[in-house]
């Protein structure tokens, strides 16, 4: 059994490095390392982590999420006094090469998920808590090191409503209240008594501490084990910088490191410091998760007369394909009748999470879900997924494996009007590093892209209609990933139009219409917008007078734009159709009409370039 | 003074009106609009709102907000029982052309803000009330109508924290509780304790009341009007659908409009209506707030050997400006010592808006500012930005008047790495339908441009540089929305190079080192990215054998993409160099190289193209 004496010692073995890391690297966030040094020493090497560090993959490991990913240096630190970074690595801190970068990301080996953005780290280990209590059933605990600024962001309260739903008493916040944010105090300083309140409001149980008070620290953790059916907040009072005298508590110090001369004085105040010092860390029981064999799915039975909603060809291919992907799981905020994902909850309600209109938490749990090596499915409106933008561009830098769907894109959902329609959805996923990016147009292709989004490991974005449109493909035809299908060709093609979703079916009314008149066209299906079946396009362009896109969607960054840059080098022209004026409500074919991305629009526009 | 018969009775007849224009459009929201037309008509008619319906822009007019917008057939219908719509207007609810579309929009007069993206009202309000209590100082109160089910959002408690911090006893939500959200129940259903315990403990009044009691609700607004220092909500128990019977508090009724046999049976249900009944609304005190008179402000004035951040001199600016623009507020999300408005602080406190971390409910609060003839400019990192799209996508449906300032824009930050760079928020801004996308270079350019920003109604967006960067320009040269500059251009120019922002800055040192080989290239200063100067690009792509654009930026959505949409008729070629590596923390310069948007890789691609 450690003593409280060694366990202050490693902590202070940790100021040290957080100290000496951002002195060296000349920048970086010692104060509030510091401040959250002695819990994390604590729950690192007080027995109460269970973490098998030879084996971070072992799915019993307990979990630790740095909201505060500012305190990177911590992070990192108390690393090192567990023996898994040396002291020279650690001055590599923020270096072009190095694995320790500014804010944690996936490039250290250790760190669950990239945070940096704050006030995401508790939804994430709300995904983990999840997988834990319901998916897995394992007896790991998830530990999320909280900021006191942070608590701000309303995705933390979307975290703890649902949390305290989901009564996961396996989930323990860790909020180090050091008082001052980057500019000056927070909202409630050192009240400790209003984030008590607050967050117990929601159906938490507090725990309040000197978060410099070993035993208090002690006990507040060991406590936090024993709650059952509902999720623990450690709500620690702490000094920002604490430690050191002239840094301590002071305003003015936040992401300053401090130098060589202010340092040398900082150490001395800490102290003796053994830096042969190395914590123990308790191992986790040896479970493992059932594992459900994988099957191969069943086909999907269109029959090519059918009229059918994409959307409801995503809940149909959820469903259809979840015996092939056994680690699914389908989370949605609160539209699943919509969206149609509820029909994946009708067959597997224990691999379906109601998330309720919170889509940032949302996503973060999604991400949760990710990490511990599940296939989360999350789908809201298009229009809505903007809401958890930044969640969704954090989860780049960590590696995610999210499959996104966005449904009621475009105007053609009609009555509804503006504030519903997903018309900026294409640019927003498109512009999130190596995702994937996906349109269909009918039932099958839907389906068989679903299972695509199961296989492909990253995030990829699936953008659905609310409108019925007719069956196109054949229940054995493939489609891939970067792919895309020529619909309607002939050596006589004069244009070529592109579509997507409800505007391929345009293309293809056009198509009838003009061929009444010896004008052929020919027509792409460009179901993958990113990335784009660019060979496809070249020989478009190549072999036509003039490339058309049709799109329901706003121009900037959308399917205009990505065939563009997908066939510049080859400088041909490319007209982009797309959603130009002020959305407002209307039948869908009226609005299709009014944006000037309708079958009538096509044609028009095809006889103006011949 | 009105009798609780009459208030009923003009409930009835919202509750007629809502029933008919639904089922005459074919779809809407009848139930949720019938669960609160109590609360509406005491509001309204009960002597509590204080509203100039002829005059609308009264400064004193107290304002009401429908943040629960999919109950548009309740909002429509209050302003018929008011004698602002005729029946017969009522009826085109959600047609093609109608001013009553799916969720409000400006379309009508009276809407104050489009909503129907669930949990953004209460921000706005939250921006009208700080108007009400700190800038105009008038007495006007601002009433924001909830639905349950939206609480989940993390933005609704954002707000509801910063309202409670800034005091707001002129802001009084009413929670229309009436338990059934639009998949079934919401997360507490009709435990109106749970909603009260959760907002008293962040430091609001909360009347727990029957919605459908007219004594209970109008005794509730008059306590309401008589709490300071601190915002009310009144919670109150209702029914979904109430007032007739087979709809009533019953799943499965959400969105749904009743068909015409439906239709009939429930009018006769609801007991004689009568048509020609109006109520009156009390009129508001005739104060308005004081004028200050504009002066023209003074040059910028800096040396031409000057080194300064874009965004630093964005402080200066605001700082500079707001004599000529006494309406401007500045609001920032607790990084001011970033972002830089907090030299605008230090001049102009009492127009300074802390809204610490809590992104959604800025960029809200700042629409509800807008509504209110203010000027708001809103800052944090570019990269946070993203936490608030959908609240800045719903903006555009407002006709919001804001301008963002996003700082640390791209790898160029260095150091802190991925989760702090901004490298989506130009594919953000522009796929907002009429907005504007500046990305100064120099402080002179940004100064100008910030008065530019001030200047234009609309959204606008400005992408600032964490590092320092020459002074490029003189202070009495001019920049304007749209425009570019041309920095280097000769009549051997081979190659044109665009840039924006540090990109320009490596695009210059690539003209200089080239120019020792005789080899000239036109450098572009792309500040205004959207609108573009197409004009400027076309000449440039006439007179040089291809266009190279450099950005620190993700590719899609970006500066390569809105050149290459600017001219793409004339079918040239553009090359787009971009942030297209997984960024990492180091040195700026160290970056810029890693992602080959420096000036070797400017110089490299020059090379390859002659």
């Amino acid at each position: 059994m450690i003593t409280k004496q060694q366990i202050e010692k490693l902590a202070r073995l940790i100021r040290y490095y957080s100290l000496t890391a951002t002195s060296e690297a000349g920048s970086g966030h010692p104060t509030s390392s510091l401040s959250a040094a002695d819990l994390m020493s604590c729950l690192l090497f007080g027995g109460i982590f269970r973490y098998d560090s030879k084996n971070p993959d072992h799915p019993n490991n307990d979990r630790l999420i740095f909201s505060k990913g500012h305190a990177s240096p911590l992070f990192y630190a108390q690393w090192a006094a567990a023996g898994i970074i040396n002291g020279k690595e650690l001055m590599s801190l923020r270096k072009f090469g190095s694995r320790l970068e500014g804010h944690p990301t996936k490039a250290f080996h250790l760190t669950e998920a990239a945070t940096g953005s704050l006030g995401q780290g508790l939804s994430i280990g709300v995904g983990m808590a999840l997988n834990a209590r319901y998916v897995d059933k394992l007896s790991y605990r998830t530990f999320v090191l909280l900021g006191d600024s942070e608590m701000a962001e309303g995705s933390q309260w979307e975290a703890i409503q649902l949390a305290a739903y989901y009564k996961l008493d396996n989930l323990v916040g860790i909020l180090d209240v050091n008082r001052l944010g980057q500019r000056g105090e927070t909202m409630y300083g050192h009240d400790l008594n209003a984030y008590s309140r607050r967050i117990s409001a929601f159906g938490w149980e507090t725990i309040v501490i000197n978060g410099h008070a070993i035993d208090e620290i002690l006990s507040s953790f060991k406590k936090a084990c024993t709650v059952k059916d509902r999720p623990v907040m450690i709500i620690a009072r702490t000094k920002k910088g604490q430690g050191v005298s002239f840094i301590e508590d002071r305003d003015g110090w936040h992401g300053k490191a401090l130098k060589m001369d202010e340092l040398e004085r900082a150490v001395s105040e800490l102290g003796e410091v053994d830096t042969s010092l190395r914590g123990t860390i308790a191992v986790p029981d040896d479970v493992k998760p059932d594992k459900k064999k994988a099957v191969v799915p069943e086909l999907p039975s269109y029959s090519t007369d059918a009229i059918i909603a994409t959307r409801k060809a995503y809940g149909n291919a959820l469903k259809r394909i979840f015996p092939a992907y056994p680690d699914m799981v389908v989370l949605d905020a609160e539209v699943s009748n919509s969206t149609y994902a509820d029909i994946f909850k009708g067959a597997y309600p224990d691999r379906f999470f109601e998330m309720f209109i919170a889509e940032q938490n949302m996503v973060g749990a999604a991400l949760g879900f990710s990490t511990r090596s599940k296939i989360p499915f999350v789908s809201t409106f298009a229009a809505f997924f903007t809401r958890a933008y930044d969640q969704i561009r954090m989860s780049q830098y960590s590696e995610a494996n999210i499959k996104f769907c966005g449904s009621h894109a475009g105007v053609s959902i009609g009555e509804d009007g503006a504030s519903q329609m997903g018309l900026e959805d294409i640019a927003m996923f498109r512009a999130v590093h190596g995702s994937v990016v996906l349109y269909p147009s009918d039932a099958v292709s839907t389906e068989k892209l679903v299972e695509e989004m199961a296989k492909h490991r990253g995030i990829s974005y699936m953008r659905t209609t609310r409108a019925e449109t007719p069956v196109l493909y054949d229940n054995k035809d493939e489609f891939s990933i970067g792919g895309s299908s020529v619909l309607r060709s002939s050596k006589d093609d004069v244009i070529t139009v592109i579509g997507a979703g409800i505007t391929l079916h345009e293309a293809l009314k056009a198509y009838k219409e003009l061929k009444k008149e010896s004008i052929y066209i020919r027509v792409i299906d460009l179901y993958s917008i990113k990335p784009v079946d660019a060979d496809t396009l070249k020989l478009a362009a190549e072999s036509t007078k003039a490339i058309i896109t049709v799109e329901d969607h706003f121009p900037e960054g959308g399917i205009g734009e990505a065939v563009r840059s997908a066939i510049t080098e080859e400088h041909f022209i490319v007209h982009s159709l797309a959603v130009r004026k002020m959305p407002k409500s209307g039948k869908p074919a009226e609005l299709l009409e009014f944006e000037e991305i309708s079958k009538d629009t096509i044609i028009h526009k095809v006889r103006s370039l011949l």
